[in-house]
This record gives structure tokens, C-alpha cells and sequence, in this order.
């Protein structure tokens, strides 16, 4: 188990100079664990930390680093110790960190890397932001069919060195077309002379390199591998990606989620690091969205501003009854949304999930009208603050609730389809984005409603 | 690649009794694709496929299935079909079978596994809901220290058959402890006589079994492994815990907080499979409750009922405000509520969230408020609508607006704090929720401004 030092002690060890007893101590620990110390530490005692690790120990451990802290290492380091670490890099980190630099930092990183490393990064960065090519690592080991057991084993040791996954080898035919993806453990079981074709069972599930990364989150989960290979359209095999990138993958993509249904454009860092400004900017888009279409709410109450006048009593229920739409249209939305994202349902699904959000949205309706009924009629038999023709105010809001949770649900489930549609994605059809879409229709049957049912006593 | 058969030339194949021609058909398929194909066939020719398959491939099929259908199935089948498919099944889906059958059930089913497995199955049983050791399998590989490379390979070829991974082996001591796992590339690179104590590093990653399954994700997130090693409170090792499991975990994890997010239960069950019923069970509740919360709008505003009567003009923008509030607060509880997720802020940083919402608030109220003010100043100088006093009226929607915007992203951001400090989900205080919470108090700070600025003129 890694020993603990914590940081107010790394700072005296720093302070006092005392470098050759920090190198001793951090000697034992893993790179993940020193890299999540140099996070705590000032920007000046992290460079200085990181001098001093071992050349090999200062390649893993930069792996680990957030790509800011990479970024402002790189700066103050000798061009020489930058080609070190770039051409230690995983390829897929690294491709990680290029693409954030500036185009002209890449271009001078790109000029450090050795030529076959140089080709490497150069083909990942090819392929477009999000798509399953930017996860790719061409470290694998790749085995012909006619080879031996033994035979690839003295190739394993001689080239595994480097490969990120030994668990699986990946069979290719003469023009490099992936055959079969084979587990280790089977060929370390079979005799050593057996041919690699006879342990093949020609059933492998390969990805797309410019398929968007979501997609491979659902491979995996249905999938029992720890990396799956990566073929272009002729599927030829051009890499792996591994399940530890996709598990980052899934946890941003739900981020992003979470964050669109809340409302605000995805921050696409930590919420902490990211800086106010910025933060302010992605929310108040948004918001001024939202804040222009409510608008059309004063609007609307507008047109029915002699009946408010005439019975006040309509406008105390205002509040409730739009943000019980907004509330029943947002449960509908993210439902939704979710499901879309997990591929429970497709596009081709809405008149099936219309036809539930339907049946619900009139159940939770009526509900709601009820007790909405109910709280005016009881409250009425004690006061007078509903006048004595509580009774069609009661039924206007009962039905009112009814009518806007119903239409908040089938609102709110459609939206997603319709932004999916249009080529955005479904979560930004957000909780607010449907309440507001939900208010305005529901102001306007409110009114309606109680112009049908009150005329004659209060209108 | 595998070939694709479509079900309808599946469901002629079944209709028309060629068993044969669909045994030779499936042969070829991964077990993840017949399980697949079985999800869209109807119940009977689904029973009818499974008979059809192969023992060792039904076994494999079995395990992807999802555990409604495996209950369904294994009602079908004989005492002793059903002893070789639990007998063959990994641990950890085992656990999660026999965890959703009746008590009764799960009882006959124990008894039908071996005694190894049922000793396995029981211990598994043994850890709470939602913990590591739920995860775990016990299939992996131990060695001991002394043991020189040539034994490794020979303990691997004798007892490895069924460990899930053999990418890592586990070092142990006399008392079972963990020393050390170990990469078996480094093994398989070495040469025949190194003993493994030479190989070790010392450094490792352990997960405790009765650790909260959330934190496996954090640490699988920070550590380049496709399995950690669990062990008990002496460190001796238990089980290991792959990633494909955490993957599952997280995604689930996800989805339960963005239903909570979106104002309902979670549903625990794939949107289309939740029976009507208990859809509408788990949206009544939180609904009831937010509409319970939001008629406190109606007797706040009943408060206002004669400033209402006199300045009509004021209803219209009750719901610009309160949705605004709204709005802003659900973006920020659901920027914290993932954060804290995320483990990026902990209970402690309360007071840091808080003064960024502050700034945050602040500036987005300016924004809205702004927007606000001109909205009725422009429409004002070419129409009636506003009347005379616009001016004092544009102040009080401005000022109520940057009111609630601030205070709903105080309130948005308080509130995931204070649910997880009372031991609920953070994820509990959903839009809605925040939106309620605002609703009221922004109502009361509106009239309570217009009482203010509008007094002497329209008040």
C-alpha cells in the first residue's frame, strides 16, 4: 500500500531543499499518486517535483496530468526533455494534449517526435474531434494465422513491449484486413506448435474509426472485451481503443448531459477550474434564451388583462399552475433524453413513447387536479378568500392542472425527438427549455378555460 | 464480420421448423449477438432459440441476457439445465440474478450450484447493496512471491481457464494479504528463472469490498488498470473488480441522477420497460410534493391580492420573474450536483461554491435585469401598455429580476449541499425543486419591491 505524505510536508521538504530525501520518498509511489500530489502543490514546487523524478517515472507521471499543468510543463522545459516525454507519451494522451495547444505549439511539438512517432500522431490527430479515431492507440500486437503458438510468443516478447492491452491479439490477413481477435490466454493454454488459425473462431465486433465516440460506449457494455479493435471502411485494422478511455468518455458524455438539462451550455471543465467569466458566459446564453421566449408570457397574460382585472382570483394561480406543466414536461424530457442517450429508444420510437407519456401525463393530471379542486373547496368552506363562486374556480384550476401536465408531458417528450431531428442534441431540449415552452400554452388554456366556465358569474 | 440475419427470416426460420438450418445459422454468431437477436423475438421462439444452442454457447448467451428473461428462461428449463447454466455463469452476474428472484427462489437456486460456487455465490450475497463486493469475482490469478517465472506459467496453463483477467496477477502472502499485483507482460518478458519478488514494484491500488460502488469509478478513472484488487479490512485479497462492471455502474449511476435531476424517482429499469403504472407511481410523488410546496405561491400572491387589484400591470410579469429564478437555480444546483459527483468538490468547499455563485448570480441577474428594464422602456415609448408610471414599473421588474436570479443561484447551489449533509442524494434537489423553492420567495421579493418603488404612484 502507497504511504502517505501530505503535502504541508512535501512543501518543508521543498522549502528546505532537502531534493534528494523528496526523491527517496517518492521513489515507492505510483505515478497516479504523484502526479495527484504535484496537483495540490504551487505551479514553481510542481516544476520542481517533477525535476526531480527519473526520466521513466517523469514520462508515466506526466500521463496523469491534467492537460493545463502538461501544457506549463512543457514551457519550462529544455527542447530535448520535451522529445523524452512526447515520444514516451501514450499515443492516445498524447494526441489528447496536442490537440488542446495552440496549432503553432503543435506544429513544433509534432517536429520533436521521432519519424514513426511523428506518423502516428500525425494520422490520430487526421480524425475529427469526438470520433472513435481520436481515442485510438496503435500500440497492439498484431499475429498472422499461420504462425505458431511459439512462434508469437517470441514475438510478444520481442515487440509487446509497448502495447497498451496483452490481453488480446488481433489476427490480420496479408492486406492487413482484420481476420479474428484472439485472448491471450488462449494461445498461452494451447501446445506450442498449434497454428493460430485453428484456435480462431471468426467472431469479433470491430469499431468504426470515424464513428462518434458515444457509440462505443454502448459496444462495451454489451461487449465482454477490455479493448476492441478499430478498422477502417475496407476493415483494415488500424488500432485499439481500450475500455479505460471509453469509461472517460461515458463519465464526460453524461456531464455534458447533466449540465445541458439543467440549462447551461456543457462547461467541458471542472466546475471549480473553470473561470467565472467563462462560466457566466455559457450560463447567460442560455438564460437570455430563455428569458426572451418567457417574455412572450407577459405578453400573453397581457391579452387577458380585463379578466384579471375583473377577478383577481384567477391570477394568485398563476404560479402553480404553469410550473406544474414545467414540472410534468421537464420528468417527460429527461426521461427521455436518457433513454435516447443509453439507445433504450430511438427516433423511430415517438409514437410509442407518445402513446405512454399520454397515459401518464392524463394519470399525474389528474391528480394533480384533484388536489388542486380539493384545496379550493375545503379552503373555501372555512374562508372567504375564493368569493362565493369558488366552486367554477375550482374547477377551472382543476382543469387547467389537468390540461397542462398532460400537454408538459407530451411537450416535453417530443422535444428531445424533435431537437434530435434537427440535428441538435436531444439534451438541450433542458428542464427550463420545456417549462417555458410549457408556460405560455398553459397560460393561454388557463384563460381559456376559466372564459369558458366563469362567464356569466366572475368574467 | 459476423453475418446478419434479420428476425423476420429468423421468426420463418422458427415458424417453419428448420432447427437444424437456425443451429447452423447461430453457430457462427458471438454470444452477445444471439442474445441480442433473442431480445426481439417473442417469448416462446425465444425458449425455442436457447434449446437450440449448444450447451457451453447457451451458457455464454445466457450471461447477456437481461435478468428478466433469464428468470423467464430458467422457469423453463429442468432442475439439471438450470444447475450447468448457474454452475457456468461468472460470479458477479450471477450475484446480480439471484439478488432480483424471490427469496424462495434464490434458495433453490443455491442449492442447485456446486459446493465451490455456492460458497462463492453466498459470500457474494453477503455484501450490501450497491457495495464493491457486489462486483466482484473471485476468477483470478494468485501467485506467491517465491515463485520463479517458468512456475507462473505453468500455475497460469493449469488453473487460468476461467480468471476473468489475465492481463494482472495478484501476489499474496502466507495470510493471503496482498503484496503486489503485477502486469503479466512482465512476466511472460522475463526470463524463465526470475523469481516474481524481483519483479515487484510494491506499488498498488486496492478497493475495500465494502466501499460504495461510486468510488471504484473515481479510482478506475485515476489508475490505468482494467481490474483493481479488493480486499477486506486486514488487506487480505477477496476478489478482484473489472472495469466493464464499473463501466455498468456508471452509466447507471448517471442515469439516476439526471431522472433525479429531471424532478422524478429514479426508475431503475430501461424507460420502455417500466410498467405505466409504476412510471406514474415514482413521477406522482416528487410531483405532488412540488406542487404541495408550489401552492404556498398561491397564498403568498393572495397576500398581494389588493396591490394586484390596483396595479394589474404587475400579474403580467409574475411568471417572467419566478421562472427566471427557476432557471437560474437549476443550473446551478445541477453544475454542483455533478461536480460533487464527480468527487471535484466535496461538503467542505461549500463556502467556495458559494461565493463563485455569488459573482456568478450577480452578473447574470444584471444581464436579465437589463434586458428586463429596456424590454418595457422600448415597448413603452410606442404603445400605452405599461401607462404612464412605465418607468417606476421597467425599475421594479429589474431590480425583482436581478433579486431572483442572485438568490436562485444562492439557493441552486445551497441545496444539493444541504441534502447531502442531511444523508440524502444531492441529485435529490432536482430543477423542480429549486424552482419551487424560488417561486415563493421570489414572489414575495417582487411585490415586496413594487410595494416600495411603486407607492404614491400606482400603489
Amino acid at each position: 500500500m502507497q504511504e502517505t505524505i501530505w503535502p504541508p510536508e512535501i512543501h518543508t521538504i521543498v522549502q528546505s531543499r532537502e531534493f534528494l530525501k523528496l526523491r527517496d520518498t517518492m521513489r515507492n509511489w505510483s505515478p497516479s499518486g504523484i502526479a495527484d500530489l504535484m496537483g495540490q502543490l504551487p505551479a514553481e514546487e510542481r516544476v520542481i517535483v517533477f525535476r526531480l523524478l527519473p526520466r521513466k517515472l517523469a514520462a508515466e507521471v506526466f500521463e496523469y496530468l491534467p492537460i493545463e499543468d502538461q501544457e506549463q510543463l512543457l514551457k519550462t522545459m529544455a527542447k530535448e526533455e520535451v522529445a523524452v516525454i512526447l515520444n514516451n507519451m501514450a499515443p492516445d494522451d498524447r494526441t489528447a494534449l496536442l490537440d488542446e495547444l495552440p496549432a503553432r505549439a503543435t506544429q513544433q511539438m509534432l517536429a520533436l517526435l521521432s519519424p514513426a512517432e511523428r506518423t502516428i500522431a500525425v494520422s490520430l490527430l487526421g480524425y475529427p474531434d469526438g470520433s472513435i479515431g481520436r481515442l485510438m492507440t496503435p500500440d497492439y500486437v498484431r499475429v498472422r494465422p499461420e504462425w505458431t503458438v511459439e512462434q508469437v510468443t517470441e514475438h510478444i516478447r520481442r515487440h509487446g513491449r509497448d502495447s497498451e492491452t496483452l490481453s488480446l491479439l488481433y489476427v490480420i490477413d496479408d492486406e492487413g484486413v482484420l481476420i479474428d481477435d484472439i485472448r491471450i490466454r488462449k494461445v498461452l493454454l494451447a501446445p506450442p506448435l498449434t497454428r493460430i488459425a485453428e484456435l480462431l473462431d471468426h467472431r469479433f465486433v470491430a469499431l468504426k474509426a470515424t464513428d462518434d465516440q458515444e457509440t462505443a460506449i454502448g459496444v462495451f457494455r454489451n461487449e465482454d472485451r477490455y479493448a476492441l479493435p478499430v478498422t477502417d471502411s475496407a476493415g483494415v485494422l488500424i488500432g485499439i481503443v481500450t475500455i479505460d478511455d471509453v469509461l472517460d468518455v461515458a463519465e464526460e458524455e453524461a456531464t455534458e448531459d447533466i449540465h445541458k438539462i439543467g440549462g447551461t451550455e456543457a462547461l467541458d471543465e471542472p466546475y471549480m477550474d473553470t473561470p467565472l467569466h467563462r462560466m457566466v458566459k455559457k450560463r447567460a446564453t442560455w438564460l437570455s434564451v430563455l428569458f426572451l421566449g418567457e417574455m412572450l408570457t407577459a405578453t400573453a397574460m397581457g391579452y387577458f388583462e380585463e379578466e384579471i382585472r375583473r377577478a383577481v382570483v384567477l391570477a394568485l394561480f398563476v404560479p402553480l399552475i404553469i410550473s406544474s406543466g414545467g414540472n410534468s414536461g421537464s420528468q417527460a424530457s429527461t426521461l427521455v433524453i436518457r433513454a435516447l442517450a443509453l439507445g433504450e429508444i430511438t427516433l423511430a420510437d415517438w409514437w410509442r413513447v407518445a402513446r405512454r407519456e399520454f397515459f401518464s401525463g392524463l394519470a399525474l393530471g389528474t391528480i394533480l387536479g384533484l388536489i388542486g379542486f380539493l384545496r379550493i373547496a375545503v379552503w373555501s368552506s372555512f374562508s372567504d378568500v375564493y368569493g362565493a363562486h369558488w366552486f367554477p374556480v375550482g374547477l377551472t384550476v382543476g382543469l387547467a392542472l389537468l390540461g397542462v401536465v398532460l400537454w408538459g408531458a407530451l411537450a416535453g417528450c417530443t422535444l428531445p425527438f424533435v431537437m434530435s431531428k434537427l440535428g441538435f442534441d436531444p439534451a438541450a431540449s433542458s428542464a427550463p427549455f420545456v417549462a417555458t415552452l410549457v408556460d405560455v400554452s398553459g397560460l393561454v388554456m388557463y384563460f381559456t378555460i376559466a372564459a369558458v366556465l366563469l362567464s356569466g358569474t366572475l368574467l
